[in-house]
């Protein structure tokens, strides 16, 4: 196996952002674009991955040590262009022997595919492959001057030829190498230029003009896509939610109006499960087979069993574990409870830090009162139980099996197994009294 | 007038669907596909309609059954084509004179109006009318190759010759018979071919062959998409919601953005109502001229009066009759429940199995509890009622007009006429215990 | 400085509208049409407008008197056409010198720039001019006959040459004059035409010859876009819609998916606050830095301070101030209330009228009692005071700094610093009961 390595760019400062958030923790479907770029390297095969920062991207930094994933980062103190990013990392590539990849972390759209095309044009003896692309408008882009399958030169749009500019095949900025071509070659280019930058570009040509083989791969346009300031986040945004919903719709999930539903990076829908216009899932859901997640659903870090009914408006937040053909309703809200088959929780309820067996049923207007104000406490609701509605359920307590609240009801001790809590006021009606309200109005000055 | 039997292919397998649910139960616009093009054929004239089933589509056979609309089943036992399919059909059209028509259930977006130009055509003298499109892009098609108005052969891709492939106009699948024509050339079709199917495609040629008139007519690209996996079911259902999108816009109803807006196939909407961002109709949806339904809101199965306000976040469910100039406000949840003129939920309620009179005023957070695990019950508010905020009205009860509930009341007695019904605790405050609640946190280990 | 009158023609029937409003009343982010052009006329730089109605237009006199903005009315009593529209406002130009230019109220996406466009062109020595555009589809619309930098003529569809027909250039309708040479012309144009109209379209060809200099300025086509029926108002809300998310996104604000955002015409948004799908913005919004409006949020009127978090499924009405760090969650509505500076309303919460201090926590299912039938009143909670989930405060009512209100309470009086507020009953407990009601419901015949 060739030893790979993949230096990621992330040292541009985003101005255009207008962020106090270093650009490349921007995020597309919830996981910051220099993390999407990571990953695709990974799943490409890379061994070793290098990120170039930039001075103030303290933030960027301690990202990448939380993923603890073994990538080293390497900063650039000064803004000198891409070829002076690559030669920041020289300690990482100089002694091996191998292939370098250089990419950009703001290009989050990057599959390991197009990795792997540029990877196969270097197996196949090129020692320099320069990822191309045709994008639908190639005003203004890098065009790449092919001789047969060789690359001769990139040329830039101001010194085009008539004919160069009819090229459609335009540069990525994204390269790789064999090492001994890196090796050979990367101290030549220089920065005799309007912007007094090294350009990695330059790379190409001094290559072939030291006789090694320059050759080119293609990718998909909206994979190169740069992201530099929040409209193109948007647009890659899109890009990842289509193919979001594409993965899903082949796999058998209905999505009855794909382009109101928002996915995460690592949202797992199983088939047969229908979704309805208008939901959110952010990071961590599983939704297993047949289930129905109705409109305006807001689901994170939340298990869906088979055949749960969740919504329409429902919330299901972290540690929501919903089991095999149980409901979560209209306005209600679950957090960090396990809610067991069946169990039904229709309507206008929290239940939070809370255990439900099966078979239960919380009414309307619900609501486990589980935090002091300082510390969270559990409510265990054994199964069959009936929680009658608008019932308040102080934490720490326990409704045993088969148990039943009546309405309106705030439970402060434990309920026995098949007893009745009722802690309610008794009515008292007084006749006539509505009147006395309004005489008083009246003699009020409006 | 000439009798018009439609024979509706419905026996795919339908493994792209990745489903347990048979293809054409797949919905459209709320009803399945199989449903819209039997509409199809009624709205055209169809005198009867069979239906082509698999072996194992019972679940196919018991929805046509309780439609209870006189359409007839066939099973096609093996699935050997579509000539096959139509030759299951044979008992229902071996004996008439008149016209048959063969379409597919999986086109749900066929129009009555595109079934009523083929009949034209027969009308016109053709005794076999083919109905094609000119798709957006004719790769892989079936194309139609005329003379004149005459349809000389339908040549597949593969078979074509380079000027064949030039032509746009493409095959749908969907033709029409007299029965004489049928009855003289559905036994010369083969299943010679590397399949080995039988297909009713070939009977255009084999029927000019034996000297009766082949002819086209046209559909929309739209009409003919044929739904084969959940992607297509999206697209499908695109098409609907455009279609019902134009025509409420055209009957007078803003959509402010009609792309948020998602109806059932039965929604009906009248003039000068407005509709907000991101509104879903469920099945069986009314809403008179004048009001206006805010953002965010659910309607199934209800009756929204003239100049009511819905929303935002209002849940209409089944049974909800909303009276004229009546409010649903956010988060709030009717049922089953029929709410007077002018009547106001503003906030945070569950209304359900109610009846709410004129001009009263339901405070936030009202629940009406009226489940008791295993019946419901009834809860009557009368006319110009105020129901103070988070009361719970324990059904069966009767809360009279005028009458008034203090806010916090639990009810489960009626209340009289003009009276108070009042249901809460008395408040107790015991100085400085916040302070002691705070200590013993401190005192305690985190 | 020239004098600038702007007329805005509104006397338009505006029947496929289908509405009782008058047309020009429809809104676009929501601002009535006229208000639109009103507003690009005046940050154009116009000294005087003057809106033309029709007679039956009342409601568009009450809503220009209303906006007290100095704009003049004119009633046209009969519809003879654009020219007579024109006349009607002669009172207004006849004795002034400088520049009229005339508008139409249903082109609510005209730009002040594209007004400047064609004041430019009188300003560099034309007499009149006629702002035209380059539509995608020309067909059947006036063509501007261009000879040089002077327009020779408009000519219909049904009116133009072959060659003409090619003329991708088109009339607006739009138009500007110098004052001398609209007295000069302005009575020539006659009615003499099928329809028997004025048309001031033949202004054009009139002024040339006699002898004034008649040139075109450009618009981009949504500018003008005519609104005659609902399909075309959401098409300018749109446009309006696109425009506003450009410019947040631009400002440095991440929009998710830029198309389920929703502005006002007045929404105002500063950099790094994030909006997730599916956001409304009504009037008077105004969210500051470092702020997330998360999923299914709806604001109107309110104010979103630095880092505070609102939703999923927030409504935020007219007068909710959110201060810094605070923390309005899901299904919570906030009304005329200052929340202090990290308070937090996570849940199922209604708070109207009131004020929460700094660091107060309000707990799931709380509801301010705030309103008798009749009246308001307030509630007033003071710094880190902690509500128990399900509370009811029944207003009016002080909870002062620091005090408890413990869960599923009614509070009705005001509660002193630091004290603890209870007002629920005590629970009982009737062991084996829900075996009693079960036992019940088996007895009844169901």
């Amino acid at each position: 196996m060739t030893a790979i390595l993949t230096i990621v760019l992330a040292a541009g400062e985003g101005t255009r952002m207008k962020s106090k958030t270093p650009k490349v923790l921007h995020k597309v479907g919830g996981l910051p674009m220099l993390a999407h770029v990571v990953n695709s390297c990974q799943r490409a095969g890379a061994d070793k991955i290098a990120v170039v920062l930039g001075p103030k991207h303290q933030e960027s930094e301690e990202y990448i040590q939380k993923l603890n994933a073994g990538i080293e980062t390497v900063t650039q103190h000064e803004q000198l262009g891409t070829g002076h990013a690559a030669m920041q990392a020289r300690q990482h590539w100089q002694k091996m022997d191998g292939y370098v990849f250089v990419l950009f972390a703001d290009n989050p759209m990057i599959q390991p595919e197009t990795i792997e095309r540029a990877k196969a044009v270097l197996d196949d003896g090129a020692d320099l492959v320069v990822v191309g692309y045709e994008p639908k408008n190639a005003f203004g882009l890098g065009r790449l001057v092919m001789e047969g399958d060789q690359l001769v030169r990139i040329v830039e749009e101001k010194d085009a030829s008539e004919q160069e500019r009819q090229i459609g095949f335009c540069n990525s900025g994204i390269m790789g190498f064999k090492t001994d071509c890196l090796n050979a070659i990367i101290d030549k280019i220089d920065n005799a230029n309007a912007q007094g930058e090294y350009y990695l570009t330059d790379a190409a040509q001094i290559a072939r003009d030291n006789g090694f083989v320059v050759k080119t791969s293609t990718s998909p346009e909206a994979e190169v896509l740069g992201v530099n300031d929040r409209r193109q986040l948007a647009m890659a945004e899109n890009t990842f939610q289509q193919r979001m919903r594409e993965k899903v719709m082949i796999g058998g999930v209905t999505l009855i109006a794909p382009e109101t539903v928002f996915f995460s990076h690592d949202t797992k829908i199983e088939n047969d499960v229908v979704i309805e216009p208008n939901v959110v899932f952010g990071a961590g859901v599983t939704v297993k087979s047949g289930a129905v997640i109705h409109a305006f659903s807001h689901l994170e870090g939340a298990n869906v069993g088979e055949e749960a009914q969740i919504g329409p408006y429902a919330r299901l937040r972290p540690g929501a574990n919903m089991g095999a053909k149980s409901k979560a309703g209209n306005f209600v809200e679950v957090k960090k409870s396990d809610i067991g088959v069946g169990a039904k929780i229709n309507h206008l309820t929290y239940i939070g830090d809370a255990e439900v067996g099966a078979g239960s049923n919380i009414g309307a207007g619900t609501i486990t009162c589980n935090y002091d104000g300082r510390y969270k406490y559990k409510t265990n609701i054994g199964e069959n139980a009936f929680i009658g509605s608008n019932s308040a359920l102080v934490a720490p307590v326990t409704i045993a099996d088969g148990a039943y609240v009546a309405s309106g009801s705030v439970v402060t001790h434990n309920v026995e197994k098949d007893a009745l809590a009722i802690g309610r006021s008794k009515q008292t009606n007084k006749p006539d009294y509505a009147n006395t309200i309004r005489r008083r109005w009246s003699e009020k000055k409006d």
